[in-house]
């Protein structure tokens, strides 16, 4: 049986396009059971919907605070039986509650070549330290801000003149790559975690 | 005509050797003039007399502190014309005098994809970490430890399994192709130095 994601999304969910596009091909060991949204007009809501994929908007407001959305959040994936949750361009910051009940089973995706370049505007950070590689990384979710322990990572260069558009232009491509490769390794049960390092075991267990 | 170059080293010199491989090719256009070490058995030393270039053993012994330490050390580049200073596994720590004189003109090279692990142990730190990708870097030299601008880089895979060493090996063969092709960048005049960023042109002023 294939493993049932979640996606949590509140943008305009190229990430997401990535996943849905890799569980449409026969061999891929996941899919996508729910693309949860806290903004109601996300475009990441019309791809799910094209794809034939559940979609659920969580509206912040209906809660009294962080805590008893990521109850009601956890409450909804746990339902629907998802095993692992990805994070594509959530921009909600998830509560402990969340970490907790999705430790070791859920990722998000960032990018830059963690640990550098963490939080807001990592292309900006990236060219204003004046680095001539960058890249993306998908890591396990935990307390800190894109510190998790790092599943996958790839590599692409900056170019002279890049604009944070060039820039993360170039690297978005390398991510639609690296989510979806992420989500395999876990799928085919190939991760595991000692610490806070990610061993990726290069046999399949199937 | 060539650019003079001196190279500082304190061990076994295998950067050295790299750069001295390239000075060796007919179109590169810089030359070793001068490899000063702090310690008289340094095999650097060795290979740059099997190149036939002068070197140079500065005994900190005969110093009464840093500072005049790299007081004679300016003094015995700039005599010889030194245009560039390449460090290259040097182990004592450089003061302003020598980093007040060469700025600008003074590269470091660094077994980490900057700014993430400066300083001591960057293989067991990127290991310990978790990274599924390092790389190495060559950057001016400034005031801090591994923080100045970049010229720069080239990433390779972390393998499962990697220890210090095997990884350590692995950087080391990007080292040695990067270190040259910053010299080229230097000598050709293709370096410009905004800010901390270093723009790199891609025509050559020749």
């Amino acid at each position: 049986m294939r493993l049932a994601l979640g996606v949590l999304a509140s943008g305009r969910g190229s990430n997401l396009q990535a996943i849905l596009d890799a569980c449409a091909r026969p061999d891929f060991p996941a899919r996508v059971a729910v693309v949860v949204s806290d903004r109601e007009r996300a475009p990441a809501l019309d791809r799910a919907r094209a794809a034939g994929v559940e979609t659920l908007w969580l509206n912040p407001k209906d809660f009294a605070d962080r805590e008893s959305y990521d109850t009601a959040l956890v409450r909804e994936l746990e339902t629907r039986g998802v095993g692992l949750v990805c994070q594509a361009g959530w921009m909600r910051i998830l509560s402990t509650v969340y970490v907790r009940a999705f430790r070791g089973r859920a990722m998000n995706i960032h990018p830059s070549l963690l640990p550098a370049f963490p939080g807001l505007h990592p292309h900006r950070q990236a060219l204003d330290h004046g680095v001539k590689v960058s890249g993306a990384t998908v890591h396990f979710t935990d307390e800190g801000v894109d510190t998790g322990p790092i599943i996958v990572q790839a590599a692409v260069p900056v170019e002279p003149g890049d604009t944070d558009d060039t820039l993360a232009a170039r690297v978005l491509t390398v991510e639609h790559r690296l989510y979806p490769e992420a989500i395999r390794l876990f799928a085919e049960g190939r991760l595991r975690l000692v610490g806070r390092k990610v061993i990726v075991n290069p046999e399949g267990r199937g």
